[in-house]
């Protein structure tokens, strides 16, 4: 099996090594230092300084989504949500769940999010934007720059769901004035899933602290407080921080520049190889991290079925609207120059 | 190293090996089977019906705590709760901050529960009663039958956290009359941390679904829905879910008597041949997952930095307020004669 999916993804065989070694207490020193460390590289890759806080969850993505707004805001805010997916779509119904008043600048399926969609939005004092980066239902890789522009100009704290971008496209979490950064661990991080990260600057921090959260297990807080001493609050993912350190070094010494450079690479390649009689790509901007193909004559779940079933190559299948229009390819992780090659041949005879 | 703490534990071979497998993708056929697997395998060893459902929680036990009370309970609700230790503590916690109405049958850390203690709370109109059956901060099991019967009496709905407990205990839910279980993958299901189950019988799962949960994480209607197909709603952690299958089919491979008989007489033989003039053992009924000891002449960190430093063997150091005088000794996971009589030497020679 090779999987071509964004989460999980193929995984480098150190990391591999790293989930098989016995999971040590974690009320140690010893592994104080492990999370220190973790939270030193992860700070740095995210593009932040010092001061900002990161939070280790054992949750999902979605877990971390969750808490951050929770944690961030409350009824006294008005938000503003990019919603032109499905994950654009978990933020509303988490802000409509926490009765937390938003707006929602919502987009076509196919429609590229530029400065003019914001036109109508301005100066209505919104106290937080909340985005989805890379919208990975869609593929599409959102104006960091236009955002980020919104938000200063409407003094919003703006929120960044990185998951399906972090380290596989550019990010600099301090040079985009971004406030709050989510990610999680099995995507960029190419590790285990079970856990999410939650980064925030000393802006929001202050809105954090001012506020209210009406849950134990999700309260940053007390995460904030504990990674002081290189700890969690509740019993972390032990064996996938240890992936995760074994990722981060990985990236570490191959440089970053060349890690985030193969990446792109790939997804150009395959870009630029698939055939354009047989496949649409969005017109939209795309991350790294990932290619949506529209089969034009043919069934998506079916070639999904086909490439599991004769070659064992895993595709990343959409759920709705596009179940049956369109596959996902995911770029990241450790996968050879021949498994994606292999994949373009396949899907080109299809 | 040799862990005898209580989660993480020493690990089964095949459940490590299990660790190092690439994660597969979830959203399968393939997938949903060794969910569906899991699903009927702690059913069984749960000591509940088909018709009971199961919650596969990417959080830690905390997280399913919370998720339990929040699913379950309102703020028209009455709850009970035994609090004898940090963990009961946290149920409080817990109540206090969501809203819901709770009294606490409150313990002195060496006081043995007893039927007595619940004559001051009886037709007090509890709507539940919350009880970590093995409060692991101290040790002591409590007796689940004079606590089932309460609940019985009042008519309430009984949740039991099981983590310290499960799979080295004695338990059976539909006997006991219990409506919810919580456990976790790494206490006595060995596996790595990051998951928790809980598991409702069709009474509790009533009062779930005529309450409005505040969480779309800790949804646990979403849960359920979800594994009837055998998935769950968000990324689960894979590779753990492929530990607890493993360390199930080990349980059952050695047949469960025996498996739960080694733990048993592995906690018989460590009681018995502890130094009485060096350490006291509680009255109370203790869990056959750990024993409690408080050493008479010496501080119990500098023994567990000891036994750390000199000899690589890891003991489960105490919180508040016994950091100083207790030490708890695991005795679930993959641990063997020699170490076990390894410590135990050690231990009445210091």
């Amino acid at each position: 099996m090779t999987l071509f999916t964004i989460g999980p993804v193929e995984m480098f065989p150190e990391v591999l090594e790293a989930g098989k070694i016995q999971p040590p207490y974690f009320r140690t020193k010893e592994f104080s230092d492990i999370i220190l460390n973790i939270e030193k590289r992860i700070k740095k890759m995210i593009g932040t300084n010092e001061a900002s806080r990161l939070a280790i969850l054992t949750s999902s993505g979605t877990g971390a989504m969750e808490a951050s707004v929770m944690n961030v805001f409350n009824e006294n805010d008005r938000l503003l949500i990019i919603n032109g997916g499905n994950f654009g779509e978990r933020f509303r119904k988490i802000c409509e769940l926490h009765k937390i008043p938003y707006d929602t600048l919502t987009l076509n399926p196919d429609e590229k999010l530029g400065a003019n969609h914001f036109l109508p939005y301005r100066n209505k004092k919104y106290t937080g934007i909340l985005v989805n980066i890379h919208e990975t239902s869609t593929g599409q890789l959102y104006p960091i720059d236009i955002i980020s522009n919104f938000a200063s100009e409407n003094n919003s704290l703006l929120v960044v769901d990185a998951i399906g971008s972090f380290l596989a496209d550019p990010y600099a979490m301090d040079e985009y004035d971004v406030d709050v950064t989510i990610i999680s661990s099995n995507k960029g991080l190419a590790s285990g899933s079970g856990l999410a990260f939650v980064v925030v600057n000393t802006r929001a921090y202050k809105s954090i602290l001012n506020n209210n959260v009406k849950s134990i297990y999700f309260n940053l807080t007390d995460y904030f407080v504990n990674i002081e001493r290189g700890q969690t609050p509740y019993t972390p993912a032990i064996s996938v921080l240890l992936q995760v350190e074994e990722h981060l070094k990985i990236v570490e010494n191959m440089g970053w520049d060349a890690y985030m450079e193969g990446i792109e690479k790939r997804a150009e390649h395959f870009r630029a190889s698939i055939d354009r009689t047989k496949y649409d790509i969005p017109n939209y901007n795309l991350s790294n991290m990932l290619t949506p193909i529209f089969p034009i004559k043919k069934n998506a779940i079916e070639i999904y079925q086909t490439l599991k079933h004769d070659n064992n190559l895993i595709l990343n299948p959409s759920g709705p609207p596009h179940s049956n229009s369109m596959l996902r390819v995911g770029h990241i992780g450790n996968i050879s120059d021949s498994s994606l090659n292999l994949l373009i041949c396949l899907l080109n005879k299809i």
